[in-house]
């Protein structure tokens, strides 16, 4: 069994006069479901800033099945397709809780840089991080239960 | 000579703490784009709500080429690459407006429902509509100068 | 003993090139601990739309005592201040979660309207919407521990 | 006769469920109103960046007269109702373009500082930036025309 790890309620800010959230607000969705895997894994997006990592969006893209309304629970799992050291692919799915529809499904493309965005090779300069996305590639990103 | 009809600058409040603009609002500007191309077209968005008809997005995506910074205008393209009077594909580019240098591109995917959203055949039941995408396919969205 | 029952962390999209949370993101905030209280009361604000009820805002007002950074986590408390079942205002304090500083105070104002904006006396029209706030005036929205 | 400088029309994506203009966003069109301003004053905000001077929000409020809905256009004004070289409050005034009806009016306070956030007192630090309000105590900001 599987459990999802992370779990959003869509604000009303984020619905739009269709009457659902608007698209723009998965691809902070899916950011938002990146910064929380980071701190499940123990490295804080904040502690890679802190020691001079970033990792810029260079790619984003989502295709949006059903729409999300005010009152649902959506669960979003992330996973790390292809992870290199410097440049990086992941693909997020983002289910109904209730229903475990498939409302949407995306990706984004990122590489590592220094706080002037210049490209790091993270597997020596920073093998903690790299252990962060390396040791994860290809594994979804649930909760056992 | 061209010159860009969508002018955008970026407002304060859509940078983020890396000090360029977050990349989620660049799928807010393409709606923006589309929003102003309708105008431009003697056909806003508001009036096709008006008369039953909505353009929601199947899907979206961004490639980020270089950042676009607080201060600087960037001016938006799109065209109508695809368009059969049930389902759109536009794709954009954003250029600085000082240096020309391209930004960002990006596609949307669209179709075209009733306010219920019930799938919909503008060329026999909205012809007006139908003719404000079907005789721009492909052409660029600039201003002749 | 009290613990806080609405926390947030910040997400990286609030923030702004001052690399601090932008301001207009607390009046959001406010309208998440608002929907919240809903919740924990038993009566979501989705299931008040459903039976026709709005709550629009009048007025919304902050002061900003201290910036909230990104990893921080912050509390977020209300309180009905006033409430006479088709005029209300509620006050809010955000506190830093470690510290327990306070960040920032404001206050909004809304009254009660049926779907199409008119105003509605829910004491006598809605009496189990009216006993969500008039029951809880002036309480602290803590959780008890 | 006057004029409107800054004109804005809202955007889909700043629409809510209610299928009008959300009311946070307001506090984010008073940002723009203000470097707006900046820049019609010859002083643009990023040159005050550049200059090390940064104008954090201390406080902001508005009351919602009118909601404002999608495919209206509206002016805003301000007003520098006070300053003294550190410290400063604005006023705003939102109207309906066409009805020249009041929607919203609003203001918010702000103090002068560093880019580290200390305080600074521009009349003697930065006197073009102290010119730049303090020669418009109380001026309606609309264009003659």
């Amino acid at each position: 069994m599987h459990k999802c790890i992370y779990e959003r309620t869509p604000h009303y800010y984020e619905t739009d006069k269709m009457g659902i959230v608007h698209h723009s607000n998965y691809i902070r969705w899916f950011e938002e479901t990146r910064i929380h895997y980071l701190e499940q894994m123990g490295y804080p997006y904040e502690k890679m800033e802190e020691e001079g990592i970033m990792i810029p969006v260079l790619s984003a893209a989502c295709e949006y099945k059903k729409a999300v309304r005010f009152g649902e629970t959506v669960c979003i799992v992330l996973k790390v397709e292809e992870f290199n050291g410097f440049k990086m692919r992941i693909s997020y799915k983002i289910f109904g809780k209730e229903t475990g529809e498939l409302k949407a499904a995306g990706e984004t493309r990122h590489f590592f840089t220094t706080l002037d965005m210049k490209p790091v090779r993270t597997k020596t300069s920073h093998p903690e991080i790299y252990a962060v996305f390396a040791d994860h590639i290809g594994e979804d990103f649930w909760e056992e239960v």
